[in-house]
This record gives C-alpha cells, sequence and structure tokens, in this order.
C-alpha cells in the first residue's frame, strides 16, 4: 500500500484573501466546477458561519455542485476558549455544512496563542483536542492547518509539536505546516519538515506564501522531506504576494520529479482551467505566469528558429502540451492553425481539407487578437467568423443605420442617472426606429436593439442577456485604453458568448450585442 | 580576505527579450541610472554590434552614463566558427564598446554546439579559447555565460565541464551557468554546482530563468552550493516566464541568509527602483510581486488585525522598511474596527480615542461594501469618508447642477462612435457650463469635468487619469447589474485610488470622477 498524496486547493478560501479579489457564491460553484476537472483531491470551499457568503455556498454546494474527483472541504478554526466544542456555534456551522472534510486551523505558534486567542498555552491544546475529537465523532474527517507553524517552530518547537501530537491522537488524519507570513527559503522548510516526520510520524501538509518568491520552491522542498499534503491556489491567489500555484507545485511533481499526483492526464487541462477561472475572479492572467502564461512557451524568432525547427525540446523545459499550453513563436503563425482546425471541428465546420481557409482563418483570428478581441471564451462570434469564411458573407439579419446613447441626471445630480437609446434600421424589409430606456447606457441600447429586432422577427422574444463583462486592456492609459466587452445571452434553453471591443466602451458592447442577437437568430434557423 | 560576490543585473540585455518590452536608448539609460541607485556590481547594457540600438547604448553610454556603483558589462558571442577573434567584427564591437567587462555566451552543450552553431566541439572550445584570451589581451575583463549548462551537463557532463575550464585557463575570472530553457528545479542546481565547483575550483555564476517558478530559489540554491556571482533582472523580466528576480534574490540573502551583498542601506531603495523601472517599461507592476509589490506587506483579515496592533512582527515575515516598502491594511468586509483604526492612523486620523466615530465608521464602511464599494484599493475614497465622519462634513469644492453625456454613431452604424459630455457646476462662486468630447462616455466626461473644475481651481490642469478598471458585480445579472469602477488620478508626483458604485456605469464612474478631484484638491490643500 502506497502513502496516499493529497493535492489540496484553497482557491476559494484562502485565494479568495487576495486584494481586490471579491467572489459572488455563483462565481464560487463556478470555480469549484473548474477547478474539480484539473483533479485535485480536494476543494477548500470557504468558512461556513463566518460569514454569509460561504454559509450560502456550503448550502448551494449540497443541492447543486456535483464533483467528479474532488472533495469538498470547510474551512473553520478550533472552538472558542472556555466554551464546549459542541456548543461553539462556528463549531455547529461546521457540522452543518455538509462537508466530508473540515480543515480546522490552529494556533501552533506560543505567542499568537496569548496574544491572538488570549488564551492559555494548555487551553488552546484543549481546543484542538475537543474540536477535532468532536467533529470526528460527528462523523466528519479532519485536517488540521497549523498557523504559523515554521514561526512558531523557531520560537518554541516543543509547544509547535505538542499542538501537531494533539490534533494527531484526537484524530486529525493530516497537519499542514503552514508558512502564514510566507518568510521561510526552502532549505528551512526542509529541516523543519524532516524533524516533524521523524518526530511526530503523522502525515504532514504544507502550506506556503509567496513573500519570499519560493512558495512553489518551498511546498516541493516539503515534499521531498516527507510531507504528502500540498495546499495551493490556481494562478498563485492570495493574501500578500499569494498562496503557491497549485498548478506551478503539480506539474514539478508530475513532469520533473516524475511523481503522477493527479488522475492521468488531468494536467493537460491545466491552462485552459487556470484561464477559466482568470475569467471569474476577472483578476488579469500573468502572461509570465509559469507553466500556464500565454508566453510560458513563446519563442522570440531570429537566432533559434531554425534549430527549433530540428530539435523543439533544445529550445524548451518540456512539451507544452503537457500542460494544455502551445509553443508560440512570437513572429511565426504556426501556432493557430492546429487549434482553428480543432475549434472548427468542434463546431460542426470541418476544415482540414482547405488549407487556405484555414489560413485565411488563422489570420484574421490573429488580426483581431492583436487588436483585443479573444475567442476563447466567444464561441459564438467566432462561429460567426468562421460562417463568413466558409459561407462568404456575414450571417446577416439587420442593417443598422445609426444608433444613439444619452446618459444623463434628469434633475438634481445626485438623482439616479437614466439613459436612453435610439436605434434606425432595417429588418424584414422595413425600417424601424426605436427607443429604449435602462438604467445604464448598455442596458438602453439594449432594450432599444432588441425592441427594434423584434418586429421583424418575434424569436427574439425569448432573447435574453444573463451576463455583461468588461475588462480594460492596456491598463495605464486612462479611460482611452481599449475595452473588451463579453456578452452572454440566452434563449432559455442554452446559451452564448458574443465578444466586442473598441476604444469606446459603448461601442465595444454594441458589436458583442448585435453579435449576440445575430448568432440567436442564425441558431434559431431565422431565414 | 573574502571572495568576492557580484550581484550582476541584465535587465537590460535578458530582461528587454520579455514579449512586449520595447526599450529605446533612452529608456535604458534611464533604467541603468536606477538600477545603479540599488547598488548592484555590474549592469549588462546590451550586445553591442549585433543591433544598432544597443551599439548606441554603449556609444552614449561612454559618454553620459556615470555609474557610482555599477560597472557596465558589454554581452556578445565568441567568434564565429573559423575566423580569427580579432578579425570578427562582432569581437572587434564588444572590444570597441568601451565596457570594461565582457560577458561572452558560449555553448556548452554538445547538441546545440552541433545544431545551433553548426560546428564540430573541437572548434567551440577554440572559440572559447580565442575570444576570451584575445579580450583579455586588449585590456578588458571576461565573464563567461555558459549557455544551456544544466541541460548540457546532463547530456554530456565532461564536455560541459571542458568548456568551462577552457574558459578559466584563458582567463575568465567568473563562468555562469545558465539554466536557458528554464526548467531546472533546487535541488539539481545544486548538486550540479556542487559539482563544478568541486571540480574546477573556478569562481561559479548562476542564471536562471523561472520556467518551474522556482528562479529565486535556483539562485540561492547555485549560491549555497558554492556560487559567488548571481544574474537576474528587475521585476523578472525576461523570456517566457522571465529570469529570476534581482531584488528577490538579494532581498533573501541580505534579509533572510543574512549575507550583505549590496552596499548597506541599498535595499531599501529597492521598491522604488522597481516601480521607477516599471514606469520606464510600461509593463503594470504586478501587485502581488514578493518584496516590493504594492499588496505585498497588505493585509486584509479582521482576524488578525487586533494582534497586528499589538505586534505586527507577529504577522509580517519582515519589516517591510527593509525593501522600502509599506506595511497596508485594507479594508474590507471582513475587516473590524481594529483595521479601520489602524487604517485610520496610517492617513494621519487618531481614531483610538473615539469608539462612537470608529463604530460609525465600520457601519458606513460595511454598508457601502454591501452594496458593491471596495475600499481595499481605493485609499482617496475612504479618506474621504473618514475625513466626513471626523470632520463633519465631506471635503467639498464644486456643486454640481446636472451632466448628460451622449455616445453616437454619427453617419453610418460602421463609423466610429463618438462620445460628447456636458456638464453644470458651481465653483468658485461662478456657474460654469463644460462640454468636453472623448473616445468614450467616460474619457467625455472626465474632460468635462476636469475642463469646468480647472476654470475655478488651475491646480487641477496638473491631474491626469492614469488607470480606469470596470468590475461588473453579482454577474448573471446581465447589463443591469451593479457596476464597480476605480479610478487612479496622479498629479504627476503621486497617484491615488477612488471608487465609483452603480447600476449606471457611467454613474459609478461619475462618482469616482468627482472623488478623484476631490481628493486631489484635498491633497493640493486647496481651499
Amino acid at each position: 500500500m502506497t502513502t496516499p498524496f493529497d493535492v489540496y486547493d484553497t482557491t476559494l478560501r484562502d485565494g479568495a484573501q487576495q486584494e481586490g479579489l471579491n467572489l459572488s457564491v455563483a462565481d464560487k460553484l463556478n470555480i469549484a466546477r473548474q477547478i474539480d476537472r484539473l483533479g485535485v483531491g480536494y476543494i477548500e470551499g470557504g468558512w461556513p458561519g463566518a460569514n454569509p457568503k460561504d454559509t450560502e455556498f456550503f448550502r448551494r454546494a449540497r443541492e447543486e455542485l456535483r464533483l467528479d474527483n474532488a472533495v469538498l472541504a470547510a474551512f473553520g478554526a478550533t472552538r472558542r476558549a472556555g466554551v464546549a466544542a459542541a456548543d461553539d456555534p462556528l463549531v455547529a456551522a461546521l457540522r452543518e455544512s455538509g462537508a466530508q472534510v473540515v480543515t480546522l486551523v490552529a494556533k501552533s505558534h506560543d505567542r499568537h496563542v496569548e496574544l491572538a486567542l488570549r488564551t492559555t498555552l494548555e487551553e488552546n491544546l484543549a481546543m484542538v483536542r475537543d474540536t477535532v475529537t468532536h467533529l470526528r465523532a460527528e462523523g466528519q474527517r479532519v485536517f488540521l492547518d497549523a498557523e504559523h507553524f515554521f514561526d512558531g517552530y523557531r520560537a518554541n518547537r516543543d509547544y509547535a509539536l505538542e499542538v501537531l501530537r494533539t490534533a494527531y491522537e484526537a484524530g486529525a488524519e493530516v497537519v499542514a505546516l503552514c508558512d502564514t507570513n510566507g518568510g521561510m527559503l526552502p532549505g528551512w522548510v526542509a529541516d523543519v519538515v524532516d524533524d516533524v516526520v521523524s518526530t511526530t510520524q503523522g502525515r504532514v501538509g504544507i502550506h506556503c506564501h509567496n513573500d519570499t518568491g519560493c512558495a512553489v520552491a518551498n511546498t516541493l522542498s516539503a515534499v521531498d522531506a516527507g510531507a504528502s499534503h500540498v495546499q495551493g491556489t490556481l494562478n498563485g491567489y492570495g493574501e500578500r504576494t499569494g498562496n503557491a500555484d497549485l498548478v506551478n507545485v503539480v506539474a514539478n511533481l508530475e513532469l520533473k520529479a516524475g511523481r503522477p499526483v493527479l488522475p492521468q492526464g488531468l494536467l493537460r487541462e491545466a491552462t485552459r482551467i487556470a484561464h477559466a477561472v482568470a475569467e471569474v475572479t476577472n483578476v488579469p492572467p500573468a502572461s509570465r505566469q509559469p507553466y500556464v502564461g500565454t508566453s510560458a512557451f513563446a519563442h522570440k524568432a531570429g537566432l533559434h528558429a531554425s534549430a527549433i525547427k530540428v530539435d523543439p525540446d533544445l529550445y524548451q523545459h518540456m512539451s507544452p502540451e503537457g500542460v494544455g499550453n502551445d509553443m508560440r513563436l512570437l513572429v511565426s503563425d504556426m501556432a493557430g492553425r492546429a487549434s482553428i482546425e480543432l475549434k472548427g471541428r468542434e463546431l460542426g465546420f470541418d476544415l482540414s481539407g482547405d488549407r487556405a481557409l484555414v489560413d485565411r482563418v488563422t489570420a484574421r483570428v490573429k488580426d483581431l487578437e492583436s487588436r483585443g478581441y479573444t475567442f476563447e471564451a466567444a464561441d459564438a462570434s467566432f462561429e460567426l467568423l468562421l460562417a463568413e469564411e466558409v459561407e462568404g458573407a456575414r450571417p446577416s439579419y439587420f442593417e443598422v443605420e445609426s444608433w444613439r446613447v444619452i446618459t444623463e441626471t434628469p434633475g438634481a445630480a445626485d438623482a439616479e442617472a437614466v439613459s436612453e437609446a435610439t436605434v434606425k434600421l432595417r429588418a424584414g424589409g422595413a425600417r424601424i426606429v426605436n427607443t429604449g430606456e435602462g438604467n445604464g447606457p448598455v442596458n438602453a441600447l439594449d432594450q432599444a436593439l432588441r425592441g427594434a429586432i423584434g418586429q421583424a422577427y418575434p424569436e427574439v422574444a425569448k432573447f435574453q442577456l444573463i451576463d455583461y463583462k468588461v475588462r480594460i486592456l492596456d491598463q495605464g492609459h486612462g479611460t482611452d485604453a481599449i475595452t473588451r466587452v463579453l456578452i452572454e445571452t440566452t434563449d432559455g434553453a442554452s446559451s452564448w458568448v458574443t465578444v466586442g471591443v473598441g476604444a469606446n466602451v459603448i461601442q465595444a458592447s454594441w458589436g458583442a450585442l448585435v453579435d449576440g442577437l445575430t448568432f440567436g437568430l442564425r441558431r434559431a434557423q431565422v431565414r
């Protein structure tokens, strides 16, 4: 029997501590589904009872979250000082969360016990013992996060180890040693983990922050020293400098150290998942991110190009397919073709026989992407582009003459602003002028446009705009930066995403709205 | 006598390989001056002879670049196969660069010699020997970058070591081992460096890329194994995933490992320098960057804030002053009273004596945050809120009567949309009506508002909007979702962030614009 090895994701809890990152319950459910596809063993969902959002997350997770690979874990603290575990409402929230696993954070640094918990070292041990025992008796599995462990170990090794022993004896499966302040270096982590493993004989986990730029290396160093449980977050999200980037840790373990830790083949989803999660968090992905960044396998041409053709492995540390990324030569169009063919097939267009067509589509996509478009998320806009190239003309159901939108404060400046849009277009043989009102300019424009087109195509009545995302590209140029808008439209049965780009956010939104309605009419097979 | 230790910056050469990074000669001179203030020993300026820009850089550097700490190094290759070093025009360019130090890149991987250089292993050794000998005879100091060393060592240890021996014998002071493809892990680097140091007895340097997320740790690992020369770049700039972040490496050596490597006190300039360099490169700084990122010493959780008051060192891995950074407390819905008090102190308001005031501010922050505001990033809006509560009234320099913004496609629907805004307000005793145009509604509104207020307060002329971020909250509700806008304004010397929220994106932007100008006028102490 081999020792189990846990890949434990804490994006939804510790990752959500990142400055500027605010996740709704729907966002968290969405991210959990994405991370599950990576094949991690555990997903920490949040702290039920500590805030209403996380309580709601676990309630909805019980009803609607079906995970293929991961076990959901609830995070929480040991019972308060001087209260029985069974009577502590925060412990009750963990018990009632429906999570199979509870990860309890416990103090293991003597000064933190005294200053932050304001209790005695003995009571802290009792709090660990009682809470673990109680939750185990209630049928939950318990992991323990030993907070500030490395600093605590330096301050008072005996006490830090005593906390671990207490947790193991009470039934904790794993104790994760946390470098909460993030100040450790790999050699130090190795020494401490080595001592803990040999002293306690328990299963040890590792939880690192990136304050020295060594979170990934510290995690690997702990594994080398005997840790069998690694914690981290997608895209390295987290407080301050972030947590260990879980994809980096896993890729290093699987592809470098030859130690499989995910179900076979799932690491190939890593790039897609990392980017999908970034779409939900709306934190722009770092192009230089190891393994999954858009620049991670990009090569400046010139000196190397001819040798890359002979043997690409001379110039890359691994095959980018291993993490679902692509090699990219910055001045060549090698990269796009295969994925465009693949994407076309996915949408029902067989492009494999027509090299010139694929070249044309690739060139257009590259051109549009250089101007800020993205087709990764906007399948519907991509299908319209493909249809245009395959069928010779862009599907079109209406011709727009002009549009205008006004936003103003009608009376006093502190009154609610109102927006009004007018569109003029030709559809179904008639000229239509329609005005819509809304609580924002895009909302008004959507009302005006759908109202106008609906007069010619009643199918439009079913369409509804359900998501609207704005991203400012090329930040640092103030309000005249390029804006990208993604719009999701539904017909009640399914939904599709379209993209618009422009220096003017309203024009970018307009482009995405027009694509959204056009795609919907095409799908409804309107002639 | 102690062994010398080199901190070698290659921002201007290897860092400039980063995708999207384009530096003019003036940019490079500017960056060199900044990096010199950090106290590094060597600044690699580029490859004279290989491109006109770098040749020009060295020409201008001779005339106008005065460095207090660093020696300028020129990068270049060993002579071409079959040509005498003295006759190779690229070697001549190095000779004539005026640089005291030449860093020669040489192949140390047998397959690269055969495939990229297309020459024999023997001729490659001769190229190393001849070029080093020639430049030494001409009075230059020579360092050698052994390209693809770690992969080459694996493929053919004897040959890789032979390249190093040849370089040392010809007079190279240091040989830097390059993990050119970036695929190494710390343990592997340590083993190889250890072997090289004990086999060759020469001075060894290290040059790492971040493809496994371990560039900093790999560099430290090499130093532990005996390397006495570290290469890296400011902000970790570089091809693909970047090079080792030199500030991280140095901070870890000085502050963690207790090994001073810069002139005393200069590491305290690191944050300022890293940001100044980012201004020149125009690459937005990563807030999560270790040591120097704006989030690197930011604390969010309310849980911790009360203990931070007692002993900040319990919650930070070092004092941020050590790298010229600041501790920052984020105000968020997780924060309690303690963090509001601390935040107030940070901004110059002593709230500790007034419990009712703190309660009032905390309640307002919680209420505003539940409606979509965030004060984590928007310090300036938070300061206005605090000032309102402390001073009894919100700072106000103008009274808005109304505003309106129109966006339209003037002629055909595919024409570029234009936006025009009109604001009516009272300022400095006069009623002002002003119209502004822009390529988007917020841009137009900003023009109109600043133009109007500038008529009463000339200070406004210095203000400029430098960043604009939109986030749709509560996604999944289409265009009628709540929108949050963050705006960053500068007065040329410093910058501040304000927040606006609303169902209408224009109204949200308006709120942030008004706060941005109000804060700027307050900071300028306008009465």
